[in-house]
């Protein structure tokens, strides 16, 4: 499918170009952690090499390779923060090393290859915003065959929770159906027009919105109720896009809780800085967006609600299937299709539960 | 300029496609009023007359106008909300009277001209949107030379206020730049890059965000503290495009109220259903969106703040000048340039203050 570039921008783009917006990712500490360690305890991948950094933002990553030692960096941005990331620079007395390049990764062209290709390309759940694919593009065209990838690995994960947001989700939605009636009364009364005949689609409209769109929560290690599943690993190094365009994965997780209720299924990722086969890191790094106490990222934890939630307790099994595909409308959003079987320690196998789902 | 289609979808039309938004507009018993009152109570304008209904969203005007009984009604939408028009209208069996078009109100072709055009246009402050040019389109290709334009005047109005919504922007923007600042310690400290290069553009986005972006706002007629002053007036009947791309108006307002602030102004709009000089209405209706204790509508006003407030008393002049024009990267926005010169009733003249401002 053909993306139309001025429509990518007012999508998806238009955020990026925001100081406000790459603040809040440099407010990440466990992101800035991660990258920080990642490359100034492994400068040996930096020191001398020329370095790509896709989507530089505001400059930080490509700041921080120059920093370390590296020859070269050329630093690609799309939007016009490539503008401020090159006055960041320039206050650095970097100029001469970072190369700061508007433009597409897609589109523009390098003097030279480079030994390590950089990038902070995750989204929600690790895949949406699909920029995975402009850095997949970018090794296939501009990394050398000895090159090394930051991060080298990443993870896609899955735990069945509890949380109190799907009720609260579950009430807004009554409460937009009871509006609805309301309406459809006044309309009809006042202006003679009997709304009725659109009230499923009023119903599907809002059941999307409030029940079938995934949620973001800094959920706390207690809400996770169960076993955690691996359900997609990627080698950046090899994956192609093809291999991230679906994720599916069938997975099972034990309940390790008494007396709960199951709300749903979180999802979230790691990412690794590992180095390469032949040129491993020193030290290895992980960035995590699991539930955590004191390590919440901003990119949290996307959850997937039930309703109604499920009574479970210690030792069910749940069957879980997930699909995840891109949205036809928008490649940047997915679709998920999630079923769930749960076979009670007793024995006794409740029906399944399907649901489709939206990452919005 | 030429639009792209697909960004224009992006960015305006895609919200039109939603029920909820629709139900927004359906819920506005100002508007709905209005509208019902100037099709209901001039019949004589729809009986056996050709409709031509620009933007018909969920329907409603070209329903109104085929069971005032309308010959033939045309009903233009340009998202998939032309579907729900259509079932809606197939409930009320009008389907042999108003025929669904979904498409561009600049593409589509009609098979025969029209009596009236009727269009609920209307963006906050009158002409955000810029939706009257495709009713100006409509009608130099659509209306017969003797045809009627529903509504058939416009007019833009302008007051002093004052509102204390003003200082709660001016806090939420010094706390954001307090923010700021101790963000770039956090990055100086922990990760080695002096972001103070940056602090300048960071306090340009963030003053455009919250204090040059003019405000909605369901003023009380208390907050008017001065004469209001029509800036604009439209005769929807020979306006051409080029009328409305800019709008320009110095005017004068008397402070009407003893020992107050002056906050900002606030900008109104009205439209008239007048018929026209051939073929007026038997009953004149008017649409107004002016600050009002029980008749406010989802359009409010919009509040361009002055910072900080003018303490200002009865009998001051306050001198004013205004210019709105279209955003140069998005035409359906409109940036603003404000001056305001005020002679005290002393005789004394306070220098003028000078701002742009943005309705986004
Ligand atoms: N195909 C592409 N070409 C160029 N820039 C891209 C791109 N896809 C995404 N981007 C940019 O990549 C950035 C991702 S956000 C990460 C910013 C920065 N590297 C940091 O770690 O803080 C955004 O600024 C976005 O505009
Ligand atoms: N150029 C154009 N061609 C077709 N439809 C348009 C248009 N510009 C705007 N619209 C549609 O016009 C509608 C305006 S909102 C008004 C909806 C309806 N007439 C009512 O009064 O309730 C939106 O649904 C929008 O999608």
């Amino acid at each position: 499918a053909m993306v139309d570039k001025g429509v990518d921008f007012a999508n998806y783009f238009c955020t990026y170009a925001f100081l406000y917006h790459q603040k809040e990712m440099l407010s990440d500490r466990v992101r800035m952690d991660a990258y920080f360690n990642a490359i100034f305890q492994n400068k040996h991948h930096f020191h001398g090499k020329t370095v790509l950094d896709v989507g530089t933002g505001s400059g930080i990553l490509a700041l921080w390779s120059a920093q370390a030692g590296a020859r070269k960096v050329y630093a690609v941005e799309a939007t016009k923060m490539s503008e401020h990331a090159r006055t960041l620079v320039k206050a650095h007395n970097f100029e001469d090393v970072v190369e700061v390049i508007e433009g597409s990764m897609e589109d523009i062209i390098l003097p030279e290859k480079v030994d390590v290709i950089i990038s902070e390309w995750m989204g929600y759940f690790l895949l949406r915003e699909s920029m995975f694919d402009s850095v997949i593009f970018a090794r296939d065209r501009w990394l050398k065959p000895s090159g090394v990838m930051y991060p080298s690995h990443a993870r896609m994960w899955m735990a069945p929770i509890r949380s109190g947001l799907g009720e609260k989700k579950k009430s807004d939605y009554v409460e937009a159906m009871d509006d609805w009636y309301g309406f459809m009364e006044d309309t009809k009364t006042h202006y003679g027009v009997d709304m009725s005949i659109l009230t499923k689609s009023f119903e599907e409209e809002q059941r999307k919105y409030y029940l079938q769109t995934s949620l973001w929560q800094n959920l706390h290690p207690h809400q996770v109720i169960g076993t955690t599943a691996v359900v997609k690993e990627i080698d950046c190094l090899t994956a192609t896009v093809n291999d991230i365009l679906e994720v599916r994965s069938n997975f099972s997780s034990s309940v390790t809780l008494e007396n709960s209720r199951l709300c749903g299924f979180a999802g979230w990722f790691d990412v690794h800085f590992r180095g390469s086969g032949n040129d491993p890191a020193r030290q290895a790094i992980e960035l995590t967006t699991a539930p955590s106490i004191d390590n919440g990222t901003h990119w949290g934890q996307q959850v997937f609600f039930l309703h109604p939630p499920i009574s479970i307790t210690e030792g069910d099994e749940l069957k879980v299937s997930f699909v995840m595909i891109r949205s036809k409308e928008n490649h940047r959003l997915m679709e998920v299709d999630l079923g769930c079987e749960m076979r009670q320690s007793s024995g006794k196998l409740l029906p399944q539960v399907r649901k489709r789902y939206y990452i919005e």
